[in-house]
């Protein structure tokens, strides 16, 4: 974000959530400890509120049927807000309209709430800084850069698995250069304070070296889980790979593709992270997404409770209510 | 369904509904006698219900407009539940991610009902077979093989209009080979008992012989809708009849289309039935697509009224509700 | 319309609303005042309502993302409808079923109103005649013919700003000729007794005489807006100026476009108004558009508040309520 934009308000809340660098650690364990109240036993309905009875939640994301659009839209029925979704992608309608023309027009419609998917690094803050004081802006992805709902959602499920961060060694594997998903995880698990955090990818999926600044860098996934407690995997694009040096999807998986014998390296009790969807055979092995010491779907539910926990964060903050 | 499979609970209530095969005659009927309650006259607002309450539905449909998506969003919303539209084909998904992961990825969302049209056999029971246990999987269409919603609500438009099913001589016509309306018609109807099935088609569209056991099979349909009580027309794709024998639309009318002067074959207070889209001029003729004997608008109230009482049903059997 | 329809029940109530023309101006203000009562200021959670707690509202518009059907989505909401959302252009269905077959089904569904967008004219009234007799129909724009809710959007906002109509000089600038916002607004301000209605447009975009009788025709835009109390900007058509005499865009902003110098011209309290979505640096500049006399985003929020007068209405007018 740039110098003079923040996305608290004067209490120290959130007003908006378009990244989680530079958030107050108290303030992402309040999100967690929030979103596990949203949690239920596998069979149970899951636990609503009526938190943002009367708000409304535009959801603009170029593509309908995104897992975290979905996400959010069941978070905000259960918190009894009203959904609306246009299939849009800000940044693609310069022609037509401009971007903050387009979110005006909204805003004047009474959204209280934009949840903004995009692939043009900016466009949240943009928005954000120009909407109305009551006005909430949320990512649902950020270009390469930011996922905060990601990122808090991967940090719940490891305080579940693993009881706390202190002395966690995690790992994360992938094209991490291209990663939202990495980026964000990075934010929160330095924040949260994790004893070390690896991150493992061949040379060109690695990121310059300004950031992920204290992380350990290897190029050998074997030699990067060794003792790891969290292996996080990230979806590879198959694009990317195609006119790469890294000629094809068989060479990437026996290169850097998580299998159960790999997973073995890591600690015994190590648990397996994915963001989904997974290319199973590439970037990881069915055996170990399915197996004993995989989170993944775990971190779907998270996903659900984490942006609750979120939007019923920002309602809070904004203080308005149904009477 | 494979030998192993049901869809049925221990307490033998429906726990998904995937076919009308195999179903008992009683189970059927409490469902027409459910579907019944929700139907009101019209005017009136529809009956509502608290029964899905906290539930949510996923609609999985290719295409956005069908009309049983309609009608299944509507049996929803009706009954309270969340719904959540994808527009997603499962069996095409198979390249990003595969089908039950997405599956399972809704499920971890806290998806309860998965209501999914595919045109790959067997998708239906394969999520079904995987889902958790209180998670239910409806069928909106199945390929060529089945339509279960289909076949109740016809069933329950030829009780309302007929009053039974013991004494009655229905005739089905047009494309059988293909149709997943004529393959739950003949289920539903021949578990509730008609005296006489006939199935009415040009060679090409008849079905295999070890299919529709039982019914008796016309190639012309001025023989077979002779003192029919119920006259069921299938949709025609043209599609099908521009590369085949039968050379096109016209000669199909000539052929298999309903006219007023056909109708006068049948018994003289038979219905005449269409599940939609019709293509006027081509399996049916205007004249008798909006005449007195047809109830075709009754069947698509009904079906709306078919799907409440499914949805209500596999509700109740898994006895969960909100607090 | 045609000689024999009316869109008014027998109690001179709308039953349906497809036009401005021939609209008793009581009727009119009374839906202007209903429409104020939904305004909140801006903070506020907006008001709610139980009016349409039952009914179902069908939102038939070719393209989703429209924020016509977006101001109609949160109405209908806000006043507790169930909501069903159709990406199709009736008039484009007539190969698949036709057009009443697609209403017949949707209203055997009970659904109880149909808000439609349409490029061709006719349709509306077409579907407004077909329909049972508890069935409303709402036009949400109607080829270049009709768009009464912008009509009254446009009334609303211009009566908020000035008190009143009786001594006001409303000027209307653009493709006059191609415009079903300047068309419905015409309506709605001559009914209201406006002073003077001016349209300014070049040759080619200038109505025929037949229409917009008692307007002042102006070629000059400097000319058209001296002294004027309301500009009302029209969207330009990038497509329709490309093959025209008026060659390019930047030629059309010299002629034609609102700057601030040429806003100089008109009342000292005008106000600009301009339905969007705008073309900033064509038909209105940024300078203008973001300026101290811009209504603009107040004519969006009267958009949402002027559909829930007339769905409140419609639904008041045929009495139905949920018991």
């Amino acid at each position: 974000m740039t110098q003079d934009f923040s996305q608290l308000d004067r209490n120290g809340r959130l007003r908006h959530l378009i990244t989680l660098d530079g958030l107050d650690p108290g303030l992402i364990r309040e999100l967690l400890d929030r979103a596990q109240g949203y949690l239920c036993l596998p069979g149970q309905l899951p636990p609503r509120g009526g938190d943002l009875r009367g708000w409304t939640i535009a959801n603009l994301f170029a593509e309908p049927s995104t897992r975290t659009r979905a996400s959010f839209e069941l978070a905000a029925l259960r918190l009894g807000a009203d959904s609306l979704n246009l299939d849009v992608m800000l940044s693609s309608r310069v022609k037509g309209e401009s971007i903050l023309d387009t979110i005006y027009t909204l805003q004047a419609m009474q959204v209280d709430v934009f949840v903004i998917r995009d692939a043009e690094p900016g466009i949240l803050e943009l928005v954000a800084r120009h909407v109305d004081d009551h006005v909430c802006v949320i990512s649902g992805g950020e270009a390469h850069i930011s996922h905060p709902t990601q990122g808090l959602l991967d940090a719940l499920t490891i305080q579940q698995s693993k009881g706390g961060f202190r002395d966690l060694v995690v790992a994360i594997v992938g094209d991490i250069r291209h990663s939202r998903v990495a980026r964000s995880a990075y934010r929160a698990l330095t924040a949260l304070g994790v004893a070390e955090l690896r991150i493992i990818a061949p040379e060109e999926m690695m990121p310059d070296t300004g950031e992920f600044t204290g992380a350990i860098r290897c190029r050998s996934i074997d030699a990067g889980i060794e003792g790891a407690d969290v292996v996080m995997m990230l979806r590879i694009q198959r694009e990317r790979i195609a006119g790469s040096a890294t000629t094809d999807l068989r060479h990437y998986h026996e290169q850097y593709g998580l299998t159960a014998a790999r997973l073995a390296r890591a600690d015994a009790s190590a648990v397996v992270m994915h963001p989904g969807p997974m290319n199973r055979g590439v970037e990881i092995s069915s055996e170990v997404a399915d197996g004993p010491q995989s989170v993944i779907r775990r971190q779907v539910s998270n996903g659900v409770a984490i942006r609750m926990a979120v939007l019923a964060h920002v309602a809070e903050a904004r203080g308005r209510r149904m009477p």
